[in-house]
């Protein structure tokens, strides 16, 4: 049970903000585990053998928890199991994300191990992907709520256009810091949104709530992609055992970059054409990049626009009774923002 | 010359930081209050009558002054003059939801003066509005071009959603902080993101110029909507000779409410019922809530938004060259943040 393995061995010191989150659902995400595993299952050898590989592969079930913890909040019974079937669904619309990204940005590294796309080619992966976004089609429309589906649709094709936005934008220096965070929401806080929400919706719970989940999960979403993109220059990552200047090497556009690029002057710019546009590096580049970026406080910009919809997110809470599921809900934005030091 | 007076006459200390702009396109400005005067002649008396009373009333120009100041730096020759009429066209859409705005909100004061509505009722109020409107896109269609029309009747219907939009959310002390962010987009940032882009697009430059405008007009927008209802419930205020707690007699939901009833008890969020709602207010009411709000942190934390979308602003004026237009649209900025001290 490769899955559960993953979840309960040897974790990342960043993961253990996730702990309050965790001890809250363990029963739950136990349940979530069960029916990822059950529901990648096809006769198909070839499909749960890769399915596994990137679903084992150390993913801290931040999207899925966001959904149980959510439910839990709102006070849905969890006998009822609707959101253990919607948790699951969502990180398969997550995983599917990743297989998918992964042969567009030509990654032959996840967490540290091969890629899906580097073990058995990009077709594989691609196919997996689709196969992996119709289960959690499948698995919304047993839940038979047309609420949740027109959430979880919705966000899954949110999460294309984004896609394909940063496809449009990707190498472009000149991409604004709003074409940016129009990108980062879509691919990345979309999901966040849907997964909060439909805790609400299970749970039956006024507009009002299901918008403030909404908004929680939008906001935390961005200030999660905004610490991404600054973990992906700092030495704290490498800290955590992750390579530094992945985005830089494929030539990723993110908001450290963008501030850096807007802040610098002719000659910088030069720099960043030839190193993000004709992705032309040499050796020493990554840590002028990095120099760069310290120079204009890009990175420690990125962190304090992380902040403000990390503020908006836990306010976002604020229609929410006091209790466990709601502190852990705080402390995962504090989580998400802290973890860039 | 009424119009002239008001602006070289006795202005507010917290004009101040309006100065460097101001000498940047003195001149220009100059022309556009003679065109104001002008176009909103009318044979029927009572149109410029009413029109001069609000556009003298000691406005700070700050929309039009955007449009020069942008057209300046984007080096647009002002003999051409399409500035001036663009400016003053944006200042007639300005005045027009003034007009409309006092009488949706009943107010009988305007800048410490009878409003218009107070002086003429509301039904001159509301057609002498539609003649500003009206007069406003006279002037884009005689300017002539297609992408400015775009720009700008865009704009005005932007605002008129936003218009529409707070009408539906007000007294709702549900209303969310993105909500409440979609209102102030629309009703307030449009327009200066329109004033600053066109000041681009009459100098003919690329597009990403003309979105950095937008972006930095938008956001600047948002900052300053933001401070103006921080202001509203601060002994600044007051010190500036302008009345405190207008929003709060309106029933208005503002940020600052928004999140006090958010980070609020049960009991707090009755008083807030009671009074924005019910608007069944008394005696100790205003203060009550300025002290619900110092106790949760919300004017505070209003300035910390306002000052993230200033950030934003701040850089994206990145893609233009140094110089005394780009220094006095980035302390623009600061001015319209640092008032709220």
């Amino acid at each position: 049970m490769a899955v559960v393995v993953s979840l309960e061995g040897e974790r990342g010191k960043r993961d253990r903000g996730l702990d309050a989150l965790l001890s809250l659902v363990k029963d739950d995400l136990e349940r979530v585990n069960q029916t990822i595993l059950e529901r990648m299952h096809s006769p198909v050898a070839l499909i749960p053998q890769l399915a596994s590989h990137i679903i084992a592969a150390g993913g801290k079930r931040l999207r899925p928890l966001l959904t149980l913890v959510s439910a839990k909040m709102c006070g849905y019974d969890s006998v009822g199991g609707r959101h253990v079937k919607l948790a699951a669904c969502v990180e398969f619309i997550h995983t599917a994300t990743l297989l998918h990204d992964d042969v567009v940005d030509e990654s032959s590294l996840r967490r540290g191990q091969s890629s899906a796309n580097a073990v058995w080619g990009n077709k594989a992966s691609v196919l997996v992907g689709d196969f992996l976004f119709s289960r959690a089609f499948e698995l919304m429309v047993e839940d038979g709520s047309l609420s949740v589906l027109a959430i979880l649709s919705r966000a899954s094709s949110v999460i294309a256009e984004g896609e394909v936005l940063q496809l449009i934008t990707a190498n472009d220096t000149e991409t604004s810091e709003s074409a940016y965070l129009e990108v980062i929401r879509a691919k990345t806080a979309a999901l966040f949104a849907a997964a909060c929400r439909v805790g609400a919706v299970v749970a039956t719970r006024p507009t009002v709530e299901e918008m403030a989940l909404e908004s929680y999960g939008l906001n935390l979403g961005i200030a999660f992609q905004l610490i991404d993109d600054v973990l992906d220059y700092s030495a704290k990552q490498a800290v955590l055992g992750k390579a530094v200047g992945d985005d830089f090497r494929e030539g990723k556009i993110t908001l450290p970059v963008v501030l850096a690029f807007l802040r610098g002057d002719d000659d910088e710019r030069t720099f960043w054409r030839r190193t993000l546009e004709d992705l032309d590096q040499g050796e020493g580049d990554l840590d002028r990049a990095i120099g760069l970026m310290t120079k204009h406080g890009s990175l420690a910009a990125t962190v304090e626009r992380a902040r403000h919809y990390g503020a908006i997110a836990r306010d976002a809470l604020g229609v929410f009774k006091p209790g466990p599921e709601k502190s852990a809900l705080i402390d995962i934005v504090d989580f998400c923002i802290e973890r860039a030091y």
